[in-house]
């Protein structure tokens, strides 16, 4: 019987069950962190091979010596193994540093302070609002938090955003961007269909220069045998005749190492000199030497494939064990839904309303982290307070399970005090 | 006797001597390059052990593993070499990715995208100018440029800014930065004496948000065997009661590698919580691995200090060389003066007035590519048109000599050339 059907007296048994779960939980003070989409340290041995590449031949195959300053493009050879994988003209994708968030968060700051190649002006002289699809990834919506730039929630289901939200929104012509994770998304597993992507490059913006930020950060991060497809959203785009429409992001932070791996940046020729242009102020090049390193390590896009089912070798046991103790502990109760992604970092769990601030709270005071309740709505507030994020990749197997088991008792607990409060 | 005591005919023999010299000069179908401030082969292969590192062990000191994500303010035991050398305490010194110009791009992008601490508001809401000694480093003047923030020449000296010109400036409160590299400075070599520095940092801003873009670039870059002393910015600053007016800016760039070496910045720990604030929203972390090769590749101060010593190894014959050249060929004709630097990567020739671009076009057309007349002024304009960077680290020592001989050639054509005009 889910809680809703129970009558109090029940309720009050079912409280007072998971309250001596509960004080079990703490006694066990458990040290559990399930914050960050971090690949575990088995995960990255993977690229151990990296810390000594990339060996004496600092020469890229054209010949430049990468220890030397230029090429703000990125080595090519390496370009060319995720122009492959992203299915996009090598032309038109550039390989950076470590970090796509900070090719996410230059595109923006060079869009407030300059504009895009159609924009009537900078950015930073108006009023500018983007549509997050909810839930979304916290460090996007942080980017537009610290910049000013309003966020205006829209409902992100199994196959994309609802679409009915966005057109309406779009007409707005102080709407200039919309964030989306095309593939698994974070934190929901959600995977854009064909036809919800061609509806988003399509869509009648008010805007002349909207913008889709589509981070694929996740595009090669398979938790099953099926790949979702990685659609040509630069193609559909210009075939919609929006070419300048999607940017696109990607990088290895999961692939090799999080801390010190390459970002892509991939989008038209217009979009791909525009970036070039103001990167150019910015920087002589990237480090090329690491993405030389890189390219000699990964040797190729199915070199990309065979490493990302080393890494599904390690990850899914985890996400399969979590989703079968949320089974376990939580089904029948009409407590909690929760996603069960095929590809990604995240399981998206949806507890009571109004309970998710109090579920993070009880985990935390009996040792296990969770992110913020919230995190995943722009300005970290969840209209609904019930989402909450797990991270079941940077702690073992072991530690997965304890964690989960504690938190569905807390799941129960929050939702019973709700009950008995009500 | 110079060109100025010489009667029409006397010019009218050196211009047809000149004119022959530089016939040859052409016919040797040269094709040299000395544009960039760029490390050459030999100097980049002292530090081809960075190639395989940091090793199979790829924690730092603290125990942290350098390949997941996180630790933003850099490694700590490289932070501790790099705090020693520019004399400021550690915790108030971080370490980026690669390149320290995209360090001070990102300070002057978030000053107009949110402005500094004690600002009023985001600067891009106000006209903003800078102060900027000449001749300088182009690409400081590129950031403001396309940000369109005003540059205002001022004289710089042997020991540092005309401090008049500044004094005045600054009394202007849409004034809110000066640009210095105080160390060898790029182009001319001058060195900031404590004096000069102290008249900066205690200098009455009208603007109470005022910056010293105190870019060291060259600070450990001696060419003689003493060497320029680093002075404690930060500290003269607090003590003039002006703790958070410089921003210290270096790098690795001209130690290692130019293309994948480490970034440093320095401030007042107001500036650095300011910038890691910011920072956050941009990147999870700098790429720590590469961090960490460096720590362990240089392994102290005197590391440093013994790298540089073999860098000066390298380069200072081939700055001797072409300070030789210049006094054989050019000394009594009165066209040219130039600086004798005691550290850095550049000499700063200054022809007659009206006739550098001449001298550049001319080189080029004999092979010999300089950084275009004008470059090292805002908006690529020498009002005097008399200035032209030499970089000669790049080119090999035979390359050095046979680029600068045939400059001469260039500016005593050029010279002739506009006194037979004139």
């Amino acid at each position: 019987m889910t809680l809703t059907e129970l009558d109090h007296d029940a309720i009050t048994r079912l409280h007072t069950e998971q309250q001596t779960a509960y004080a079990d939980l703490k006694a066990r003070g458990l040290k559990l962190d399930l914050t960050r989409g971090k690949p575990s340290a088995e995960q990255l041995d993977l690229s151990n091979a990296l810390l000594t590449l990339p060996g004496t031949d600092y020469k890229d195959a054209a010949g430049v010596d990468c220890r030397n300053y230029g090429g703000i493009e990125g080595v090519t050879e390496l370009r060319a193994i995720f122009a492959e994988l992203l299915g996009v003209p090598v032309e038109q994708l550039i390989a950076g540093d470590n970090a796509s968030l900070a090719i996410m968060h230059d595109t923006i700051a060079f869009a407030l302070l300059k504009g895009f190649p159609e924009s009537a002006g900078p950015w930073a002289a108006e009023k500018i609002k983007f549509i997050c699809p909810v839930p979304g990834y916290d460090r996007h919506f942080s980017i537009c938090e610290q910049y000013g730039i309003e966020m205006i929630n829209v409902d992100l289901g199994e196959h994309g955003p609802d679409l009915d939200q966005v057109r309406e929104l779009a007409k707005d012509p102080s709407v200039r961007g919309i964030w989306a994770v095309p593939t698994y998304a974070n934190p929901s597993g959600s995977i854009y269909t064909e036809e919800v992507t061609r509806a988003l490059v399509s869509l009648e913006a008010a805007a002349p220069d909207f913008r889709i930020f589509w981070d694929n950060a996740y595009a090669f991060h398979h938790l099953t045998e099926t790949d979702a497809p990685v659609l040509d959203v630069l193609g559909l785009a210009a075939e919609a005749g929006h070419p300048d429409r999607v940017l696109i992001f990607a990088s290895t932070s999961k692939i090799t190492f999080a801390g010190a791996g390459v970002s892509f940046f991939a989008s038209s020729p217009v979009n791909i000199a525009w970036y070039l242009g103001l990167l150019g102020k910015r920087t002589i090049g990237p480090n090329k030497i690491n993405q030389l390193a890189h390219a000699r390590y990964l040797g190729s896009a199915d070199g990309v494939r065979e490493l990302m089912a080393k890494h599904r070798a390690i990850i899914a046991p985890k996400f399969e064990r979590a989703e079968q103790i949320l089974h376990d502990r939580l089904d029948g109760h009409g407590v909690a839904a929760w996603t069960e992604p095929q590809g990604g970092y995240f399981i998206s769990l949806d507890v009571v309303d109004g309970t998710a601030t109090r579920v993070v709270q009880l985990a935390k005071e009996a040792g296990i982290v969770m992110t913020g309740a919230g995190s995943a709505f722009p300005y970290g507030k969840d209209p609904r307070d019930r989402n909450i994020r797990i991270a079941p990749t940077f702690p073992t197997l072991g530690d997965v399970e304890q964690a989960i088991d504690g938190l569905a008792t807390c799941v129960l607990l929050a939702a019973a005090e709700q009950r008995l409060a009500g």
